[in-house]
């Protein structure tokens, strides 16, 4: 019984999902109600509300479902899986997407976005069993900066792939990515030359407001 | 002429802005209305709409003005200013603001606090007249990449840290931030864990949903 329920309830979170990226294909996020999305899904206004909190809920169920494919992948290939293949996977993961993805991007307030694409990111590798417990996003240690540093930081990078509409490939990004996180810590990058340069100028554009 | 209207709007922005700070010790976020804030800070409706597009663009003009004081301290300080300064910096710049900021982030929904604190993070950076231009955030370059990936790993750290209510100094988090800066790149630390971890388990806590 509980089974069947969960099952219909799933199918009801797949039809309410669909009905979304469908409308914004022709309806900007912001114009596009609740009751255009269970008129869309053809599903009760309770239905809904039993499966989602707010229509923004909906855009994190989606990223969490392509998330899934991600951890799915992760633990498929475990043989011989490394860091550079992890990356890449959260890559491929996306242009798997490509269409529906950058039309959220375009269309979804940034905030919304990012904060999704963040926690579909975080549960994928939380959620596995090997995950480290004293990794925890609460604690105040370093194990749990560095997740986050990680997180932050691949998370921002691939937000602005895919606004700028996935200019490179998967496998450039992941090479990209890859520099970058070897660079981060001797490379001293944008504060190095930031500093190098304040050093020999006045170093402000306006005044500060 | 123009002067004194910069003056005028200057100071009702701040006034606005002081008014959501009180109001938010007694009511929550999102029960404060723009009618609230007008009443509050004895301002007209259309002084708001002149000066904000929205109540979150007040949040996000708070935090611009905190990096402001960021921005002339790394200017101010630019002899000898090394990355730990710069980095320690940001943390003595929030904790100078810590029961404001602490109740913003209790308040206001996470992604339009995590967005308006990486936004105005990039904009004290990049308003600095040596702010290598080549690092838009547009571009598709492996600047603007190592660019992002440091702005939302410091972001991330640090809204981490100011969600659990600053429990370490800024001059400890700043050991710390440094040190994950610093292994990011050989380190293999959250994704190599997981990589080993999962090589020798089933490896999902829950299946894919």
């Amino acid at each position: 019984m509980e089974h069947r329920v969960n099952k219909q309830s799933e199918r009801t979170r797949r039809w309410i999902t669909q009905a979304l990226l469908k409308l914004l294909r022709t309806v900007p996020y912001a114009s596009i109600s609740v009751s255009d999305l269970t008129r869309e899904a053809d599903v009760s206004r309770q239905s809904f509300y039993r499966n989602f909190e707010s229509k923004d809920a909906v855009v994190s169920r989606y990223l969490s479902m392509i998330f899934a494919d991600y951890r799915a992948a992760f633990v498929r290939e475990r043989e011989g899986l490394g860091r550079r293949r992890a990356v890449e996977l959260v890559f491929e993961t996306l242009y798997a997407h490509k269409d529906d993805v950058i039309a959220l991007v375009a269309s979804v307030p940034r905030g919304t976005m990012m904060l999704a694409l963040q926690d579909a990111l975080l549960d994928a590798v939380a959620g596995m069993e090997s995950f480290p417990k004293d990794l925890s996003k609460a604690s105040d240690s370093f194990g749990s900066d560095m997740l986050m540093y990680q997180l932050g930081g691949v998370s921002a990078v691939v937000f602005k792939w895919v606004s700028n509409e996935m200019p490179s490939s998967p496998r450039d990004m992941t090479e990209r990515l890859l520099s970058v996180m070897e660079s981060v810590g001797d490379g001293d990058m944008v504060f190095g030359r930031l500093v190098e340069a304040v050093g020999g100028s006045a170093g402000m554009a306006t005044p500060a407001a």
